[in-house]
């Protein structure tokens, strides 16, 4: 049994402190907090009283963490980063309910980050130093700036170059048949010979916000070719195995995504229009848009 | 019989001049010239000797009808119009070959309009009064301007609104399921029920040229679902009996064309891109190019 | 009594051509046109039977006149200008009616200019060689281009500089007291002080078409202040013996125009928003549109 | 009488602290600071000598107030919050004189906000978490993102339809005549029976700085007029009791505002041009520029 | 000796008419003009007194000839070329002096193209079918449209890929070391190596009018290096015996033109920077402006 | 001897405390960190084991100093000011090396500013507060915002207006003589008389990254002469007693700098294009790139 450690220097109120967890110097934690096993609470840190933290939890010099904060497992917590749980504070004014704060399974907070009330975090996702996050983070996505935009999927494999896609990807490169004359260009799909599956369901995706994401999420039984008609995007495409973000840029070439694969969509140039063809009718139930279930982690 | 009339101020030398066509004033026809049946040759006309005309054709005055050029029946030919058949033309050179020009059935150049060498007005066109022709011209196309943009379709049924087709259109508005949220807009199309017909094929399409056509012409078995995916442009449709333009802008809706239907692209704004499902796999002995052969005139 | 003069190689067809008008070679004149006093008609020249000319007209070689065409006193018709009676010619298509094109009094029709049916060219307006009209010219303007756009007003005379107008103009400049600083630009008219009269009426106008002109007309009672507030136009001021063209620029600087006085407002940027500041209520029956009439030509 | 609380923690070397006022663990107050009733002062809070606070003020962990700073009633800073009173700090130099940051009754700081020297903060005033402040924020604001950008009027109504104000509201839309044709559109204002005053003013005012406010105040006799000719803005208008921000685009419609009524203008687009007409000449001494003394808190 | 052909339905008024020269039907030479050897003048010209032709010209069809026109050895004229003599025509007031058009050796007008009055289209220039010019032409420069613009040099060789320049070309390419880095690009000429002569002046040339041409002529003595530092444009190289265009965009490289050198600028993009070193003080007499001259034509 | 001081309510754990330093209450200090002299570690400051800093340095409240941070003499570190050691950090994931961060002498980090791993900071730059810092800061750069801009040079002197220099400036104003007419605007430079120098050597530098910088450096023995042909930019011009910072726009005029100056581009417009004259061939050994080597600092 690894007893927690407490600094001489600490104020520790609370009795709910995990294995092997560690508070430091000048740190204050209140009597009603949870905190989870081998955590890790730096120097300064404020923990109030309604907050839950998991195992193996980082927090830096200079936090807090106010009531209503839930912190999952493998989550790190950069110096200053900073929280909220009010959109329009005024003093003395004591809201009905607070909105809540998740922080999901493995993902990282930057340092002196600001995280504005009621968001999600999701699981293995990046938030960069400095960063105001104003709207949930998908999960494994690589976000940075104010205002904020997401520009990787955390551990993806770097490309060789665009569609350059190498042997065990989780999907394919799907060319068009290209004729250009004086008239434009025409790219063609046959589609019998070009797909391996035969489409029932045809969407154009367009309008996405400059630097955000849609469609984080997995089809259980459909497969799908996705094209960037207009402008580009960035595709991730993660099999729970690997991970890999490609960039579509024209109708010239797509991407066939297998059943079973994840998939998330940022980095829409403003004119972006995106094609999916799908072999499944419209069916919710065979999407997945939980990353931890789609993992097996929970 | 009717017998041509010449009047006495013309100088007529060719023999072969067609029933019922009449010469006028200081008009000046040379021997090797052809003309058909109830043409109407107007004052200081000039008909040079390799020039062929069919019956029923209009030459106003003030034109010249150069060697090489080839009229069919019922064409008309505005005031001072104007033929050329030397790109380059340099003082007492003369070209080897030079390239005819070919004006078909039932068109018409506006007053004053420039043809450069070696092209063809398509049947049923309209070029308008002023304007200098560079490239062809398709069938039943209405051009205008310097440079010349295509504006319409010859005799095309005007619509209540945009996609506002009325009952015994050659064609049918298809509307997509259309979503829009914070993360833009998706416009869903369930292949098996919105389609009458199973999609083999897909086109996509873009880089038109600003203001010019592509596409004139028939499939004998295709249907085809077209969508303006991005931008907007105008899809003539035309089953011989029925003529309307229909203007396409964005995800949300597309034109579903039968087999046995002529259309013509134009009026692409630069950024519009077009996407085509097909019923059939490629197969070029299905399309029919020629209006004529399409009409059923030949 | 001046006698008409023809050529002996001229065709004049029609017993009703007033006295000092000549008709010169291979022109041909059919027998219900009606030609006024003093015109000259040039080698080549067509005119149809309902056709009726002015006096003092000149129609230089080349020119077609045709069914429908009215021609005023004092007009100028450059070689090989074209004119129109139908937009959609065909061939052995005969309109119910024609639409009239009317000349009015002291405009010029430049060289190779083509004219679209059913227009009038306004009194005293200059249209430029080559160009093809495509909607009514107003009063005095000039115009170019194709498309055509209006360059300037007939006669007027040239500013030393922008608002700088010399004594007897018929109107004045008025200043604003501008302020800037970190805030922007402020431009303040104390109006009882910087204006010769009281507005009564406040217009707003903008979106006029690029190139093209509003406004022609005068008021009998209001005085006018005129201010471009956002981009710029011209202002052709007329008060009967003297014109002038005023460039507006911005909100520093206004015009004051008198009662009494013609303008035309022409050469609008594309933002140009204009501020209109007068002296009466809107009385339709104040505004006088019709040139001739403000000239006392009639 | 309510003594101050504590903490056991804490260091406060102040004697002048308000009754209700807590101090938390770990934070530092030093000798020379005044501190009024019911504050609260959480942990990890320094305050420097030349700080005065009002009354019911909350400071969240890990803020400094430095020498300089007063702080009003009822303020809320958030957690992290930074102010600064050296624009351009260097290590062991002294300015002679601080730029003193005032925050005025009722304002909030937003978490991790940062705060240039010498600023004010209005009263009411409400600055988003993780906001770069470089500028005074006026009275009732809304600011957030870096740059700064003012994005709402706190505590204002919302409106059902652009300019569709309610019974009561403290402004009214005025409408201008339009009409529109194929010259362009024009808007109309008959002055004398469009208004219920006569103007004797006229401003307009472009070039305003994206994002930023102008003209926080209040005149005591003037009526104004405020027209948006081109582009669009916001007038956010209070009259002591009722709130609303009205969102002016184009020349068709404006807004009525009687005396004695606050406005402050703000999300002007970029190419905003606002035209003013006011009932009384330019008088300084009718304008309340204090929102304080205007809401008659002082 | 060659007599001159008249067709009995012509009218030649004139006893200047040079040998082996061919006047046709229905066209008409008034008593003053004064042709040349070998000009062919078809159907329907008219052609006033104040008219001087050199040898081996041909006039199409429908052209007028007016006074003060001067048409050199060799010109091509197209059917229904019109061209003018009076900017602003009004009837029946004639000019004291009517502006020359002067037509130089070897160029030709294209049909239908319009001259406006005044101008001189330069030796061996091609002016296309349909244009309108309102400015002088070049020598050998290839002009189209309305606006005009000059697509082309007369007769220059085809390059296999820009810059590309073969042996025995009148210029040479001379290309800057470049560095690319995070930083930007930095193009650097060491002038001592990189250049065959010592630079003396210096030169930038921006602004110039879309489409339009400037610095046709040749220097007796100065070498130039020109680089288009922004934008692109065309640089037209003739040594009397070799001609090239060559497009120069960006600083990367430029041309080295030596003394003796014909050079022409046109094709501008809008935000096109020429820069010119050259090898002398400016000294406009060694400076060759009239190509006849530079040709040895003379 | 001065000994440091060390707060009562602080944590000291290292024994290598220059003299004349103060430790503050709540501040912490790892066993291995090495403070310099008359260091000012303010309230709530944590330090680790791997710091050095130099003599002279400020570090404010609430900043942590992580392992791998050297800090040079009279840094100023301003409040809540963050740093990392970690650009993608998981929580219990050591990395095997830690980018250091070095702040170099006399470097101002503002208050709440963020500072990206790996980073040096030049000496006597100024990073504004709430400024998230991504890339190295040149020497003397004042930087603000996020992205981070370039926005002066610390200590510069003001002009009285663009390119209007005082005496005893470190460079000098050259002017062109500019020709403007309708082909454009032609800048003249004669060299021999317009440059205190030979030039021999030529460059042009565009592509700029917007808002930073290029150029930080000084050489021994080249004048310079710098012209913004297109765009704009700001070039600081330091040669160790005298700062400027001057604005560069257009062909019209540009700077001299003589040898033995450093200069520092900022501030470019998206198309600022520099051309550069230097009276030396290229030569590396010439050029001082060490800001503190060049100030006799080292």
């Amino acid at each position: 049994m690894r007893p927690p450690f407490v600094h001489p220097n600490a104020l520790c109120e609370s009795a709910s402190i995990g294995p092997g967890t560690r508070v430091w110097a000048f740190a204050h934690v209140l009597p009603g907090a949870v905190l989870g096993a081998d955590n890790n609470i730096c120097d300064g840190v404020f923990i109030e009283n309604d907050v839950v933290t998991g195992d193996r939890v980082t927090v830096k010099c200079g936090v807090q963490l106010w009531d209503g904060l839930r912190v999952e497992d493998d989550v790190f917590i950069g110096p200053n980063a900073t929280f909220t749980n009010d959109m329009f504070p005024r003093s003395r004014v004591q809201r009905a309910a607070l909105p809540p704060t998740t922080l999901r399974r493995g993902c990282s907070i930057g340092a002196n980050a600001t995280i504005l009330p009621g968001l999600t975090v999701g699981p293995g996702a990046m938030v960069g130093a400095g960063t105001v996050i104003t709207t949930d983070v998908p999960a494994n996505a690589v976000v940075v700036g104010n205002p904020t935009r997401i520009v990787g999927y955390a551990d993806a494999e770097a490309l060789a170059g665009p569609l350059d896609l190498p042997p065990g990807a989780p999907c394919a490169a799907v060319r068009a048949e290209v004729h250009r004359d004086a008239r434009g260009r025409l790219s063609h799909w046959p589609l019998e010979t070009a797909l391996p599956f035969t489409p029932r369901r045809l969407y154009v995706v367009d309008g996405a916000p400059d630097g955000w994401a849609r469609g984080g999420g997995a089809y259980r039984r459909s497969h799908q070719l996705l094209v960037a008609t207009q402008g580009a995007l960035t595709i991730a495409v993660d099999d729970g195995r690997t991970r890999m973000a490609v960039r579509l840029s024209g109708p010239e070439a797509g991407l066939h995504v297998p059943p079973g694969t994840w998939t998330l969509q940022y980095g829409h140039t403003p004119d972006a229009s995106l094609l999916v063809l799908a072999s499944e009718p419209f069916d919710p139930a065979e999407r997945v848009s939980d990353y931890a279930a789609f993992a097996g982690w929970a």
